[in-house]
């Protein structure tokens, strides 16, 4: 089998799971009941589920944003080890999940036991992104499943992939932390965590300033 | 990474979300109760959901039709950059989030309040075609993303895909508006507009009178 | 576009569509209440649940047929035109609507009307067979959508494959007629007709005797 | 059609298929209800449905290993005909089941009919497992969907992975067997075999003591 062919299937199939736990998410919007309809009106019926929205929003946003990583590290990562497939595995299990924490935060976000579902929901993500980080360290450690004839600048490219994840746990844990004292707060902190991840791009950007950097990360995972 | 690949993974992921999001609408048609059944006899149980089938019907025509312009779109995208990830992203966050008004309207559409699920309904594919427009222009905009080597004609073909998809968000302002007057009228609107948009075609066609036209579509993608 | 991939990613969307449709039928079979469970005992109450099985089991043999023999007739299309695309989008929109008949049969096939609940069943397979067989009269029709240096073998083999198809739609015919005098005859006629057309195979060998035949049908394809 | 693409779409629909079913497995996981949250509170009535993830825990790990182990049997198979189609369609279909038992053993594993979930949840696994080697028995035999010019040494690999799936049917048995005396036993040894299919890896590696042994073994499939 070639290189190339090596982590394909592994990328195939995580997009699939990625792209079916984006979509599923909707599911946990419930059309609100005849009698809901009957006593508020329509309009505000559906005002009312703005916690479900919400939910809805933060989790599409970060499990978009989380294809978006993977794809650049598996870029990066041109061979597969089985300690790979099971660190991405544990990945791909904390992704399927997140449509029941989301559901939780969507039911419960305005209830006064909020901030256990805010606890979950983050805790989710918080797990998330150390499982990430997890995937890449095995993957870099020593350059093994990276390119075999990787040049040093690819070594350096790496090193600076390393940094630039070590952030998302301690970010999220933060989020988490703040869920036992507000959940709207950490709620916001995920909004806000993902939005970050989302526009910071891909790392072996960082610390150039061209200004084609945007148009041309891409090219460069 | 060659040209070629640089939008292959954006594409697939978003064939993924897109044939996803068409079958999840079926779950959206309710089995009839069987206390419906046995007051009114299954023949009539299943008349009655005529709501379900109508949006089930109009929202898959729609998702399809749109996934066919992604398709021709993406033909004429060469390269990526992170804006147009994100144009593309916010694409499939309502492309997702067609299957929860399509159930509101499948339950509603009889019902007092059917006006403001129409107009949730309309105003969801009223935004698709903003954000559709917004990602081609985006893409197209001095014809950062097209080939590199775009030919002058590609760069008219690329105006003229412009202007014919100025069109959208017009035509769904106008069903989204109609949704204030008559909920009917607006839904019919929305089938009609999916029906317009599949026959008519893709843009590199329009202003040819060659009989084989419809034949070669296709390919000129 | 290379001529194979005019009809590369219509054939990779529709995977994903029979994908999805195949596995979300399994959340028509409903675990059964505390309350069943605690009255009749769990493995009665398993057993009482053999309609939703039975559904479960044609529907999923029906749609992996329809999906072999989709990719068949797609391994001898070459070329796409705007019809053949809305032929393939009318064929997925009745797959993407069989988990509803599929729960619709698995509640009723006990009940009083279950010949209507049958109907359903067998019109929505009956449907599918029709168009079926006018995606393939499209496509085959003058050969011009074949490969474009078909030969003189290769066009006797698409009329083969012709009067091959044309058996579909007046089996099933069959199935529908028999929902109006027997349930349980139509939905058993629909499992014997999804085996059938299960190990009947590819109708390039019809007529053919060699002993390799099923070893190399699909090379053939 | 190139042998390479002979079992190409056979694996990519599969693979449609492993995802989508690993990724509906949480729609198991109910949201508890406003009822149980206030009388229990939150916590506590996140923590009583441990049944509920332990049994998409299970159920994960073991789609994904049996996925992983599907991707390896077939990149030793080279051709396809009918009987491989329709084994791999027997192995999907016990796969897309998964999520009913699955949901069956959450709602049921602390009930005095738990027995009887536990049964027909490892007996899903057990089914699996038969098809499984059902599958490979009959691609391998006289290696006749192996590499036409297979050489000896990968007819002897063949024979050695035959020997290394012949044990899922009888441990899975055992898990089986042991559901009629403890659920919990019985599941536990789910868990643990899921976990031990996954680390033993690939069975061309058995006997071998190469250090580099798990960094190599995918290359070798």
């Amino acid at each position: 089998m070639s290189q190339d062919r090596e982590t394909h299937r592994i990328e195939a199939f995580s997009d699939g799971v990625f792209a079916i736990a984006v979509t599923l998410l909707v599911l946990e919007i419930k059309v609100p009941s005849r009698d809901t309809v009957l006593s508020h009106g329509m309009t505000v019926a559906l005002l009312e589920l703005w916690p479900s929205y919400l939910a809805f929003l933060i989790s599409f946003i970060t499990i978009l944003v989380i294809w978006s990583h993977h794809h650049w590290i598996f870029a990066a990562i041109r061979r597969a080890d089985l300690v790979l497939v099971y660190w991405n595995g544990l990945l791909l299990l904390f992704v399927t999940f997140v449509p029941f924490p989301t559901g939780l935060l969507a039911e419960y976000l305005l209830h006064p036991d909020a901030k256990v579902a805010a606890s979950l929901y983050t805790g989710t993500f918080l797990a998330i992104s150390l499982v990430f980080h997890g995937l890449w360290l095995h993957a870099s450690k020593q350059g093994k499943l990276l390119a075999i004839d990787a040049t040093t600048s690819e070594h350096e490219n790496a090193m600076r992939i390393t940094s630039h994840y070590r952030l998302g746990p301690i970010l999220y844990f933060g989020a988490f932390g703040t869920s036992f004292i507000t959940e709207m707060g950490s709620v916001t902190m995920c909004l806000l965590l993902a939005l970050f991840f989302a526009f910071r791009g891909w790392p072996s950007d960082v610390g150039t300033n061209e200004s084609s950097r945007i148009g041309t990360w891409w090219a460069k995972g």
